[in-house]
């Protein structure tokens, strides 16, 4: 059969797979979108829109349903309704009997109308907390299977290289292994409600050329190995993810949709993946239509199914008669269609598609629980990082505050580019969301009930129009301290200033807020600015110099909860303890940067331009100040563990929360290596006056790298570790010896490192 | 001999090498440097410096003699009796009388005191006339060979892919293709002298992160091989260049320093090289101090003999000794020493070095010849692109001109960064140039005898101050037409605004030149702006738009001659002729960009960032006007000859130089193609009404890439190719069908196109 290898599959798939028809094996192959009209929620969308009538493209059955829920703001209850009906008619009416699968988006919660909006997922890796990621996936996952949903389009393992992307805010972080925990993290959560997760955009995707949407991906090998692709072999073998969706990007020349070698080689004869690969909406066409490496569509699909995509989504408009047609006078390519097919069954044996359903649809849901309300507020609060503080903060009950800003007063300030609400405030006006989202505003009002408190937009964020900084500068100046909230707008393709298709190529604040701003800040008046924003931006200039605000928190999209947390750390109500999980750019000139470069890719004598970041990776303040000393590490074996200790120690006088950052750096190697990388971290909660002894667990494996010889190996000697605030300060270091051969990683190497907190007597200090 | 191949020699040679000792064998393989003193030449030349006596270092014999007239201003003539009785005294004095090799730069002519500062390479590409560089190589081959040198640090093949980079303006174009031409023009002038020319940087160096000197490259295989390697491989095959310097980069984690892949397998066993690799300057100790690849000196000089590094360069003091202990243990490493030794014997048997010398020095010497000021003159004014012309150019005999601008006055601004003029004005003030460059402002006043001309600097290059610009808005004012002149300085780290170390993260021009040339043009006098730089600045503001100059003469440091040229190509003696060897960027937040790229490299509705440049590649404009029509073209076989012909008529009212571009485009390939490709080029005169009919004879192996399983390959099936004024337009265009099979390139598939040009009869309009 083509050297083309049929997955292991049950005897019930075999035996149904036997009896199809070559029209029921490609409507396996695809999913019919539900509702999509003139939405745009996918690039090309426009040219894309499925032309064939729902019965047509249902005759033979069908893969998936695509986002019955998602597109537009249907009612939960009366669309689960038709869906059950739908499945029924697929299962008693079609010839075969088999349901659907239905998938969604659900990065920030499920993409649905009246679906908590959750924080989005760089202020998961702002909360450096897996656990509480994994609750998050698993609460979104119990509404979406309370909804009939079977895949969930989350979450996102790119691991950020370039700020200028615009997809920046739906990526964790630009740590690998920070990714790889909490993304898998989330994949856990899902899944345990009977979701699959789905990781996206396998890969490559975020590295693309000046940080532009689907731009080519300029990378060998070793650093696609070891920068890019260690989240995703984490949430494959440690995480058991059931689903992977490929990446639009091109990588030295080859599109990912038509690469065997990290679709089939790599995913699943390396990785052990036995689930389905699906494609980004319309990227199979897109190997015709864009990457011009087939001469039409019917090639693209071959390409895709050859390489290892086993579902074109988001519908079969440009995949099935062209691949019909083709497979006339190429029926070897048949065995590839079987193979898709029979990974398309398995999967759906497994969601129980193949039996009989004997469900009913809900008849009432309330998909912003209390439950995942309290998430949301808690994944809000951990997220928000302290980028600077000359003490003001926490507010001291000020009696007049002025809220200034065009994020202040602003639910849709509060939501990522995929969340349902901001969906539905940008293109369904007048359709309510279905539930409450405050404002800082509001949200301050509260937290404050005894301040006279003014509000003034000041600007846009995105308008030109300068006419309102004058009204916010009076109100700074008449009151005793201003909160000033600025930031992005999530959108889509030129909707909003960050988000899918919303690249830049500078990093300043948008519009004209950096004049807003500079304003306040110049009355005297105390401000604290919060960013909100889906990307971090170049904001260098309002952390030091002679626009220096009192206090800078920086809020990556922290969603419904996201007002009423700001406003509880800026009352403090609760401390922040989120870290910065991408470096803050100096500029947009500077980039691409990571702080995992080589000592070339930093600060040197022979290059004029500084790159480094105002404020590095892992960086965040709180209000109260902690204490790293006497690390101590083990000696270990190439093949060993290390286990590092050190004394962690509240020494202000407030409780407050710490992220423990444990780094290496690796002295001499084959290869060049970073002169730092986080090898563990531990968040830990500790009361004045109080220490403890976090004690990591951390596989010699975390050092692991692409040899010259393209094997991912630990070599021995020298490594420097070190406990510290961020990368880029050492608090208390020390140095180990690894020691043995070489050691080549195999499958079951340890990918993830483990913590223990030992809580000790308090001390007086 | 563990795997070593020796190269194979006289039988001179391996006699010689048969007596050697080891210490006679390590002298071989580095250089001394004469008079370096505290002279900063290169990075971390400050702890590299030598601190070895030269007595010391050539007690055993030596391999180079580095920069002995380039570091210092001496006089030619004194230090060529010093060399020629140095060189005596190693054949006279040495126990094997072997004489050494003197190397010099020699970018933009000899870097030695009182030497012909020509035209920087970006102009070399600006002129698009691989004729007249072979001309200049030649020309300055005969200065070298005069005084005794014998290789030439020259040319820099690195294609322009990052314009933040600071050593853009040492390299040629971002076209492989013209930098391939051009360079290897470059390289057959010079060794027509008998001067080994040297290729830099082998290889990456110039597609570093961020454009930042010396910072990790990231780039596959592919990338490498399609866009980076084909000026060195033309250089190797068709240039036949006698030595290669290694790039300090690292691509995709390994220095090219310690990478046997490129210097060995890549350079001499597939292209056939048989000269010599040289390190770039302490390239070999930066494996130990800078990449951690060696855990100390002794395996840096190991790793880089192993890797195929013949000669360290500028000294030996971190190479000797440290290897020489080395060898104590690991005696296995002599075999690299062996090869390396023989390779540098087999290179001085060929200079003659091994012969008894019967020369004697020059007594006087002129290297600053008529020959060497006309071809100076010529590259100038070849390179100037006239990037805007409302109709002000040429200038109609004005009464009144101001002269504005920091670089309207400054010889030093006309001369690129390996320039010695430039560093005897910078680093030895007093020292006179001992030869005449005249500015900009001298060479109007001789093209302009009656008008009466006044000067003001404006503003600085660098200095923020502000102060002067009133002055030169008055004389603006005052003026019929104004001639400003900013741009660049050209220097080393940090020293200057472009230049080796000198890399931004910003492409404004630099200071506060942008605020004045606004100003000047906003007193409404017809301005024409001459921006003299070593990279392309975003000056898109003064194409388009309300700050819009009456014309923009783009001039990449043109040399000694450069102020004379543009002066004539203002007053309209000469018509401008160059085209863009680089696109004109957006801005540098879209960097890096080519415009080489597929679909999804450029413009397109799934991005909002805009990186198409202001003005692309291959653009200019001159004093008449150009129709390319009539474009025919063969089919051809996949290792066949594309024959392309197209009617270049000037329809304009004055002679004038078209550059005739054709460019191609593979429709379907296996991998992702760019959509643009120059293919060939032509310069041509045409008289006014005549037109003339170019035919590129076109191999097919011109549009070959490496292809899936990366082997170089030409595919068969659809191409379309045009002609037009740049990448970016096509005014006449055919569609061919290369047929055949798929053809695996070989070491004798052609490389270049060839053009001839026939004049037709002109025709009336």
């Amino acid at each position: 059969m083509s050297g083309v290898n049929l997955p292991a599959v049950s005897e019930r798939v075999q035996s149904l797979h036997a009896q199809m028809t070559l029209d029921e094996k490609l409507a396996q192959l695809v999913g019919y979108w539900v509702d999509q009209g003139d939405e745009v929620v996918a690039p090309m969308a426009g040219e894309m829109v499925t032309s064939t009538s729902y019965d047509d493209a249902t005759a033979h059955g069908i893969g998936h349903l695509t986002r019955v829920y998602g597109t537009r703001p249907v009612d939960p209850v009366e669309r689960a309704q038709w869906l059950w009906s739908e499945q029924r008619r697929l299962r008693e009416q079609s010839r075969l009997g088999i349901g659907a699968i239905v998938h969604e988006e659900c990065l920030t919660g499920l993409a649905a109308w009246k679906a908590a909006t959750l924080p989005t997922p760089l202020a998961w890796g702002a909360a450096f907390d897996p656990q509480l990621t994994e609750q998050v996936g698993a609460a979104i996952g119990r509404s979406m299977q309370a909804l009939g949903i079977h895949q969930g389009l989350a979450p996102v393992l790119d691991v950020v290289t370039d700020p200028r992307w615009g997809r920046v805010d739906e990526c964790i972080a630009e740590d690998p292994y920070v990714v790889g925990t909490i993304g898998t993290s989330y994949v856990r959560g899902l899944q345990s409600a009977g979701v699959h997760a789905t990781l996206k955009h396998f890969a490559g995707y975020s590295a693309s050329q000046a940080g532009r949407n689907h731009a080519p991906v300029h990378m060998g090998r070793r650093r696609l190995q070891d920068l890019v692709l260690p989240p995703f072999e984490m949430a494959v073998r440690d995480g058991g993810v059931r689903s992977v969706m490929n990446s639009y990007a091109e990588i030295d020349g080859v599109p990912v949709a038509s690469n065997p070698e990290l679709l089939t080689e790599l995913l699943r004869e390396e990785w052990g993946f036995d689930g389905t690969v699906v494609a980004d909406y319309f990227a199979v066409a897109f190997l015709h239509a864009l990457h011009g490496v087939a001469s039409d569509l019917g090639e693209a699909a071959a390409l895709a199914l050859r390489a290892g995509i086993d579902v074109e989504l988001p519908t079969g408009d440009a995949f099935v008669a062209p691949l019909r047609e083709r497979l006339a006078s190429h029926p070897e390519e048949l065995a590839d269609v079987d193979r898709a097919v029979l990974r398309v069954l398995s999967q759906k044996e497994e969601l129980g598609l193949l039996d009989e359903d004997l469900s009913s649809p809900p008849t009432s849901i309330d998909l912003d629980t209390a439950e995942l309300r309290e998430l949301a507020r808690r994944a809000a609060e951990e997220s928000l990082v302290l980028l600077s503080n000359d003490g003001m903060l926490p507010l001291q009950a000020p009696a007049r505050i002025a809220v200034l800003g065009p994020n202040a007063d602003a639910a849709e300030a509060l939501m990522g580019c995929y969340s349902f609400a901001n969906h539905v405030l940008a293109h369904h006006p007048g359709v309510p969301l279905g539930f409450d989202i405050p404002t800082i505003a509001e949200s301050l009002r509260s937290a404050f009930p005894q301040a006279t408190i003014t509000v003034e937009r000041g600007c846009d964020v995105e308008d030109p129009d300068t006419a309102g900084i004058e009204a916010a500068v009076a109100a700074a100046a008449a009151s005793e301290v201003a909160v000033l909230v600025v930031g992005d707008r999530a959108g889509l393709f030129g909707r909003g200033t960050v988000g899918e298709g919303n690249d830049v190529d500078d990093l300043e604040l948008p519009g004209v807020q950096r004049r807003l701003v500079e304003a306040v800040v110049a009355t005297g008046t105390p401000t604290v600015v919060v960013v909100v924003s889906g990307r971090p931006y170049a904001i260098g200039w309002m952390l030091d110099g002679p626009s220096a605000a009192g206090a800078v928190v920086q809020a990556f999209f922290p969603g419904e909860e996201g007002g009423s947390a700001i406003a509880r750390v800026i009352a403090g109500a609760s401390a922040p303890s989120g870290r910065l999980p991408v470096s803050l750019p100096r500029s947009a000139g500077a980039q691409p940067y990571t702080y995992l470069h080589p000592v070339l890719g930093g600060p040197t004598e022979i290059t004029s331009a500084d790159n480094s970041p105002v404020r590095p990776f892992g960086f965040g303040l709180t209000y109260t100040t902690f204490e790293h000393a006497e690390l101590t590490v083990s000696d270990a074996g190439t093949d060993g563990t290390i286990t590092a200790a050190v004394r962690v120690s509240n020494t202000g006088d407030r409780t407050g929360t710490d992220v423990v950052q444990l780094y290496a750096r690796d002295l001499v190697a084959s290869v060049t290596r970073p002169v730092a990388q986080l090898v563990a971290y531990q968040r830990v909660t500790v009361e004045p006056g109080e220490s403890v002894t976090v004690t990591f667990q951390v596989p010699s494996s975390r050092l692991a790298f692409t040899g010259r010889d393209g094997r991912r190996i630990v070599e021995p000697g020298a490594v420097e570790l070190w406990v510290g605030p961020s990368c880029a300060q050492r608090d208390t270091e020390a140095r180990i010896e690894l020691t043995g051969a070489v050691h080549a990683l195999t499958v079951d190497s340890p990918r993830m490192a483990t913590a223990t907190v030992a809580h000790l007597v308090s001390e007086p200090r």
